[in-house]
């Protein structure tokens, strides 16, 4: 990341980064374990990288509100725990060896750690949620929580198949996804006690959010970047997994047979599949047209961003919005 | 069970049934989800029959205080809830295909599908936790979810070495078993707003209940009771398990032999070394020795009984006790 233009995600961070470090320090001292096969995985995943997008929102929804983050310390943490659990158990669910450049836990230590450490975590985070003491908080992410496990349930049955819509991927990556942005900003107002008119305006920031973040994700997939060092790419597409751009490809009606020999028939591990996929999406404008679908989620973060009181974070956030659909990692 | 002579768990079930009903009507409708597939798992499994111990305890130790349940029907579900969540995830890490006489869900649907549920009940039993806006039993339950876990971990690296200690095997047993049981007394009494003095007894009468349950258990996959039907025994030792039986047996320093290449050595599915087995315990006394340790619990579980205010649902409370150790199923 270049310093002169530090991505918005690099800004947050830096302006947060005193409560960033609270956090870090919090989360780590609950993972501490009598069990210590627990603290290894725990560590492992929690300490492993990733962008701290969901602990950042909450940090920064709470700024909007007050100065000092109290309990949203607690909060972001959970949400950061929440999220980790929830990728141990994916791992488990998907097979995966490989997580952010690294070998995932269950296949370091079996899927029976990754299961139950999982749990752990979890559980973790219910603890610090209830030291909140604050049952609108504890509502929030608990329904976010069974959102989240029902939207992985609905993509295991539902996305493996060319048959999916674009409606039932959209209800898919808001309960996987979007739930627990939206919470994740909502929690960090409302520890803060903001007016409570403004909840759905946080809630709603995030569940934006959310969506345009995980149709990015979900595009990065079949994008090459030299730049960045290790990155894998295709990783949805040789597990059969049906994302947006697939489906827009398909519904194209031309290359059919490609799309239905790869997801219906036997999903091979072939590169020269993998890029020619990529290139019927650039042909057709696929990347184009997911971007354009995003759009309305920008414009729905924009109108409740709107809504939310004027401040150097609200500026931070509002570059957010714009950088969600233009990532590259 | 004899109309005559039911056991204490039946007379529970008897004196609270309209309560367990609301309990069962409650679960029922919190299983519903969109997604198909989550609802026909979870009704698998929580309808799956099994003792329905959890709630009883939580409606039972709320009974001592005040006759309406109130919020104790959610608390009942949200236990069992609880314990369901655990033993989904425990058929995935134990790699289990039936359970009480049925196919366990992992078996049915697959690992992934039992991942998921189980998550999705975990979450939906927070939810009904957090609807009782009481702050201590959530603060109670979530701390019972974090130690279940932590026992189920400590299991994972430590039961299946003939080095587990008995001492170890009771930390176990006491997280991933007793924890839930202190718990689930404990909250029926907070929900009913009975004095905090009370509150270590209610624990303590159910982690000693608790232990005693698992021991019993831990006896009983040894038993062979040609009574009940379709009773699956020597589960634990055909999956390498090291329980309390086998701990004594190996203390005495003889047959280490037939221990050592039973535990250590490739674990068969031979019949013959299960026979063999149950024999050496019963030539050595060893399901009396178990028992007798078990003695400790029951005089702890009386003495803390003995504290909380009597009435017809104490008397059964106390007969439960007597009972933990003699069940045969």
């Amino acid at each position: 990341m270049s310093v002169l233009h530090p991505s918005p995600i690099q800004a947050l961070y830096d302006t947060l980064s005193a409560e960033m470090h609270q956090v870090n320090l919090l989360t780590l001292e609950r993972l501490k374990s009598q069990v210590n096969l627990v603290e290894q995985v725990g560590r492992h995943i929690v300490m492993g990288g990733g962008k701290r997008i969901r602990p950042l929102l909450t940090l920064a929804c709470n700024r909007l509100f007050q100065n000092k983050p109290g309990f949203a310390v607690h909060l972001a943490s959970a949400v950061e725990l929440i999220h980790t659990a929830t990728l141990l158990h994916d791992d488990v669910v998907d097979e995966s060896h490989m997580r952010r450049g690294k070998r995932t836990a269950n296949d370091l230590w079996g899927n029976n750690a990754s299961v139950l450490v999982g749990d752990f975590l979890f559980s973790r985070a219910f603890q610090l949620m209830v030291e909140t003491e604050n049952l609108g908080v504890l509502e929030s992410l608990a329904n976010a929580a069974a959102k989240i496990t029902e939207g992985e349930v609905l993509q295991l049955t539902s996305a493996y198949s060319l048959d999916l819509s674009a409606q039932t991927y959209f209800e898919i990556i808001s309960a996987k996804t979007a739930a627990l942005f939206a919470s994740s900003c909502e929690v960090g107002g409302m520890i803060a006690k903001m007016s409570p008119d403004l909840r759905p305006h946080l809630y709603g920031f995030g569940h934006s959010l959310g969506m345009m973040f995980q149709i990015q994700d979900d595009i990065l997939d079949y994008m090459s970047d030299s730049a960045s060092s290790g990155k894998t790419i295709g990783l949805d597409f040789f597990e059969g997994k049906v994302t947006l751009p697939v489906i827009l490809a398909y519904q194209k009606g031309t290359d059919t047979a490609f799309w239905e020999s790869h997801f219906q028939g036997q999903t091979t591990e072939d590169p020269r599949d993998l890029e020619k996929a990529i290139s019927l999406f650039e042909d057709n404008n696929i990347f184009g047209q997911c971007r354009e679908m995003a759009g309305h989620y920008q414009e729905k973060a924009l109108e409740n961003l709107d809504k939310l009181p004027r401040s150097q974070i609200w500026n931070d956030l509002k570059n957010l919005i714009g950088y969600s659909l233009d990532r590259q990692f």
